[in-house]
């Protein structure tokens, strides 16, 4: 068998299965460069369009995450659960899922990536924490996962660099939307975290990655039986992204609503999503008999105070101001506020998930680019929710703003993504299913 | 629409026809840089898999050959016509045939790549003749078809650059054996010569680029009628090419080869196909009312002496050293010659062209390597034909070397390549047939 890149290219192009080798090979060549940037893109091509299967996806996976630091958290004793969301509007769900999940017994071991996002990622809000610092080191990480069973730190470096290198490629070759790719991605980064079991929210619809729900559960399928096969426990929620979660979107706007969470007083689709994701977590890692008793011990560390101060645990052990959790004043604020109202009464039919997110961007709550700046403090507060009865001239949100000129614009984009009518319109179902033995 | 690299990828990869803009940006962004070689890849791979129809193979060859300069032969009177083979083992049929169609009153401009090949291509064949130029400039190559009607050089860097950096990226990217590319490759450069009509001969069989008559039909029925569609009548011979063609492989014994095609004393099958061609470019020049008129013109112009004097004219004009078409010994030779016998007697039932290529190669014939220099010298001459019968010890062909252990092992393949039986075998039909209107 040949290793050469142009005969792995031309056994994919023809439609054969590749062999674990060509697999190692290809991954391989994109992390030490020994594959030139072209012949890599033309593989990806070969591979969007003629696919791989189960065996292809596993070897895949398993080279992406081998081809870095795969994270050693054998120091900690308790199981180790993590998290993955493929990213919604207002998802601030990580903040306050993680220390509810810690607080129960098992470890949050969870790196995040930074990407492209037009509201900000996990690390854009934790970073809106003043001192908050998501870049330690390996030997930090797993001295705070050993101490505290929680930590969340952004990508490093070390971890999986071959998808660094392909996902940049894929961006400017039109080769994302492919689900093989998509979970070497997803799930090289996640198991090589050091966890023993896998919860994943994938969302479709409006604001998700994976506007079409067939296409979603066909991405978690393929996560649960891929992470399945390399031994880790795997579990995916397909919810629906068709509003924003919650009633913030921007970054200390959701590290505020996610304290909210923790103090029991979080949005009603927010905590729904929470403890679906987190009863499959303590399930998955042995720590809850049945999901009831799953549900009680996560409501428990919601009631007792616990999450909470776990939350404030980690933003401490990280360098942050904990005293945020006490004083929502302690965040960055934006200048300017200004609701945003009803031209009519009614019920809301419609909060376009995308188009409150591309207002929030205009904001600078967001990435264009990956070099942009997040501003932490911008975005929208207090949204209503689908259902919801409003008056003529009654709030639909506030905006918070750094500029006049964006405030006006944003506000504009978001009375065309709210839509107010006579009836209340079906209600929308949140959790569609749970995929995974 | 848009011009971005990544949506003009996505809409192939979707398999949509590209619009001739879409086209033109691709091309362009081939050859001014603007597009990444990876981006350049990872479309080639698309269209590898997802086609291209005749409008859009018309675009791109058409938007190929303008990527560089297109010549101006406007000062040449006589109709213009060229022939291009899509390369066989013992091709030598250029050599005689431009300068045999020029004898007979239509012009050959005739402008060839280097390439790859195991046993030299037609630069390397005009190359061993001593002092012969194939690097003339655009004006020596107008001034030289004006007053002779006949020149062979090389290709020019002026000449489809952007079909230069894309074979290169083909080549490397697996991305070779896809028609609509090869027909832009083949169209590009033979249109920019400033041509009026075109005679392809595309082969098939063990020592053809297209292996399967099937697909080199296919490539005949799409090189023809691009071509037509761009305003230059064309016309396609398919010709088997499972034997090489003639007796003599290897660079200055092709050359001698192609002088005793001149003087009347080549093999059959080499003026079966150069009677075939030469047929063809004189009736879509019409510069003959039919096939025996055109068939009698190239006679003609082989018994009067015309073919070979304006071959002699053509080495003289382009600094080479003339005298070889009279003696043939002032062309170089290798030090060491040796015949290979027939272990046993009876019929020639095969004489695999690869074979005998790959015996070449080892001798120094062709290339393995872009950078590698051909040694002129080197080759096999005297090749028994498939049907003919031999005796046992009987020489089926002489050695030419310039290096022992070459020469063993060249003969080593050689026997291994002719295969000698009781019977004859069938014959061997070597023109298929005549694609084009």
């Amino acid at each position: 068998m040949s290793l050469f890149p142009q005969h792995i290219i031309a056994r994919k192009r023809d439609g054969h299965a590749l062999t674990r080798e060509e697999i190692g090979a290809f991954v391989r060549g994109a992390t030490d460069g020994s594959w030139a940037d072209y012949q890599l893109s033309a593989l990806l091509m070969a591979i969007f369009l003629r696919g791989m299967n189960r065996e292809e996806t596993v070897a895949y996976t398993d080279a992406m995450m081998h081809s870095g630091v795969v994270a050693d958290l054998s120091n900690v004793r308790s199981r180790k659960a993590d998290k993955h969301s493929t990213g919604g509007v207002g998802d601030k769900i990580s903040l306050h899922l993680a220390p509810m999940v810690a607080a129960c017994g098992v470890a949050v071991p969870m790196i995040s990536g930074r990407g492209l996002g037009h509201s900000g990622g996990t690390l854009d809000k934790l970073e809106a924490i003043p001192g908050f610092r998501v870049g330690l080191s390996m030997s930090e990480y797993r001295a705070q996962v050993e101490k505290l069973g929680l930590c969340l730190i952004g990508q490093t470096a070390e971890l999986a660099p071959s998808d660094k290198k392909l996902y940049a490629l894929r961006d400017v070759t039109a080769t994302v939307e492919c689900i093989p790719l998509i979970c070497g991605s997803i799930l090289s980064k996640k198991l090589a975290e050091g966890i023993d079991v896998l919860v994943l929210d994938v969302k479709f619809g409006a604001g998700a990655f994976m506007k079409d729900k067939a296409a979603a559960r066909q991405l978690a399928e393929t996560l649960v039986s891929v992470a399945t096969a390399m031994g880790k426990p795997t579990r995916a929620v397909l919810t629906a992204m068709e509003q924003p979660l919650g009633r913030a979107v921007g970054n200390a706007l959701e590290v505020i609503e996610s304290i909210e969470c923790l103090r029991g007083e979080g949005p009603e689709d927010t905590m729904e999503v929470t403890y679906a994701l987190g009863a499959q977590m303590l399930l998955l890692a042995r720590a809850a008999k049945d999901e009831s008793d799953a549900m009680f011990q996560l409501q428990r560390s919601v009631k007792s105070g616990a999450a909470l101060k776990k939350f404030g645990e980690m933003i401490a052990a990280q360098g942050g101001d904990a005293r945020v959790v006490e004083d929502l004043n302690r965040l960055p604020r934006a200048r300017l506020t200004e609701s945003f109202v009803a031209v009519r009464g009614g019920f809301v039919q419609k909060v376009d998930a995308m188009g409150v997110a591309l207002a929030a961007l205009r904001l600078g709550a967001g990435r264009a680019k990956a070099e942009d700046k997040v501003d932490p403090g911008v975005g929208v507060s207090g949204l209503v929710k689908v259902g919801e009865h409003v008056a003529p001239g009654a709030p639909l949100g506030v905006i918070h703003a750094n500029d006049e000129q964006a405030l006006a614009e944003a506000e504009e984009m978001l009375a065309k993504a709210i839509v107010v009518g006579d009836r209340p319109g079906p209600a929308p179902r949140l959790i569609d299913e749970v995929i995974g033995a």
